[in-house]
């Protein structure tokens, strides 16, 4: 599947910074909300930005290379959670934080090793039931990365069609760090040793085994070494659903919240292809998984917020919408210098 | 004035942290969430702590030692920013903040140097038109002092009468950087030139000036190194009545949200007088200003964002509150394992 990216018009760019030097503050006094607010008046290609409809989609499949010992949670906890959060109730750690800021919340399966209920608004997408062992061979065929990338895309016209221009990517998936690893490395050129943490919570002896598996699963890798080949061969139905997603709603000049780990592992796929998709993002969150911070450093991004969180979900973009929505307001609602009658002393 | 703060009892924190431990998702996965619901419900006494009508609170306040040129903006802008967001429109910083969180914002006139409007709502507790120039002698007699304590701790008072059981504090006086480091200066020892910044928007050379000045404001010193002296020699009128309304907050067992490098400077100073107000503190935001990372290390605290804010006003506090809500929905609103039949593997 192939998207058309286009990088953000800048001919408004000093329009943009003029009306947000001219509020009423001392020139860059509110930070990063300056930024953020001229990221998305270039996004949108105006100078009175709007948050529409924010949503959150959870992308969730199962992992083949779990069958390796690799992660602590087992495999079972990805068919729970999805049901956990699509839960009348909804009583999962991303559906308070929906709840919050607003958020509406779509789950995909995307390949998940488990039937599904079917009263629960799950958008079934699922390609199969969990990708191949990656150890051994590709984790999925051509085919099958092209589904997950069409999937991903139509979930997200779907949300265009509903009203939204600013969404969120979360995941479940256990054994997904496993995979995120391989991605960054491979991507970035960073020793694995520096790609590979915790996850879900390994002890030492977990994560040496984890980095052994890894290191062996890479050394086994024939692949062609393009992007779309790396992409396929380690990637997760929901991260490359992810992806697929991404890259459309940059094609629809969305605004992308990047969560955790994962989704900023599923950016650094995107952005091999098109690397116009980070014009779109806003990271929202560092966390704990190792290697997080030298990925997004990698990625030249400043992410929003530093809480320690690493529930993936899609959690930590969706504490960082605040912020973004003050940005918004903030360009918006305050005055500027000349209207308010304060002496400008810069 | 004499306060009675108590630390939280600690014989819950079993409880509540046992109830943190059993929410669906791995343990400590949701990082300072999980810190900020064990500290709330420590200091709410419960397991199911609640956030009631939030308010910031801005003491405003002139300084005479801005008559030295220690601040790129002049002495106006105090009153002006007061009538500015007192204004019915709304359009200043701290304003669109408010509306987005649900704050009420209150504006006490703690010394401004202006007949302010009497028709804005500003509660006015003006104790003198600024503080006299520290360079000379002390900025407040101690019955000033007393008086800003006291009527800190009033409006606090009104606040709890209103229902609030968390409180922001912010300020708006041209020249309270200064007043701020030398706190910070004489109660951590950090030396004087660590703890001067470039306030709103001075260059290298108009910080040199400000470091002199301070310094031999610091040499001038003539009083009896007690913290209550050290208050009311350097401090501001809306320093020492924001250090009032800490006290008070605490006292009646509030959350204290502290914002930027000036009320991190306040809860400094509040805690010389009663230690015990730190366990009610939660630090919003880290700015840009120089000195205000190394204060809140000196202090322990771990700021909840950093957005390189530098406006005050409360803005960096008001921005944190969503995380502070998020952490206390987090342990009202999400399900314990057992009750959601997943598998818990730690």
């Amino acid at each position: 599947m192939e998207f058309t990216i286009i990088r953000s018009d800048q001919k408004i760019r000093t329009a943009l910074q003029a009306k947000i030097d001219d509020l009423t503050k001392p020139k860059g006094s509110l930070g990063m909300l300056e930024d953020l607010a001229l990221q998305v008046g270039l996004i949108q290609q105006t100078l009175s930005p709007q948050l529409r409809h924010p949503q959150n989609i959870v992308f969730a499949a199962d992992h083949g290379i779990v069958a390796e010992g690799v992660s602590v949670a087992p495999k079972e906890v990805t068919w729970q959670q999805v049901c956990h959060f699509t839960h009348p109730q909804g009583t999962g750690g991303v559906n308070f934080l929906c709840r919050q800021h607003g958020f509406t919340l779509k789950v995909v399966d995307a390949g998940v090793d488990h039937d599904l209920p079917k009263d629960r608004g799950i958008i079934d997408l699922k390609v199969r039931r969990g990708t191949s062992n990656f150890l051994r061979g590709p984790a999925m065929s051509e085919a099958e990365m092209e589904q997950c990338l069409a999937g991903g895309a139509q979930v997200v016209r779907q949300c265009a069609e509903e009203g939204s221009n600013v969404l969120s990517f979360g995941e479940m998936g256990i054994g997904n760090t496993s995979a995120s690893s391989l991605w960054m490395h491979c991507f970035t050129g960073i020793p694995l040793a520096e790609c590979v943490g915790a996850g879900s919570g390994l002890d030492i002896k977990g994560i040496l085994h984890k980095y052994d598996v890894l290191s062996r699963a890479k050394e086994n890798y024939r692949g062609d070494g393009s992007p779309r080949d790396i992409i396929r061969w380690f990637g997760g139905f929901e991260m490359v659903m992810a992806v697929g997603a991404m890259l459309q709603a940059a094609e629809l000049k969305m605004v992308i919240l990047v969560d955790g780990f994962i989704m900023t592992s599923c950016m650094l796929a995107a952005s091999q292809l098109y690397p116009e998709v980070l014009d779109y993002a806003v990271f929202g969150h560092c966390g704990d998984e190792s290697g997080h911070r030298k990925l997004l450093d990698a990625m030249g991004a400043k992410p929003l917020l530093h809480l320690g969180l690493r529930l993936g979900e899609g959690t930590g973009a969706i504490c960082a919408y605040p912020i973004l929505d003050s940005a918004v307001r903030m360009i918006n609602e305050m005055d500027s210098f000349s209207a308010a009658d304060i002496t400008k002393y810069f």
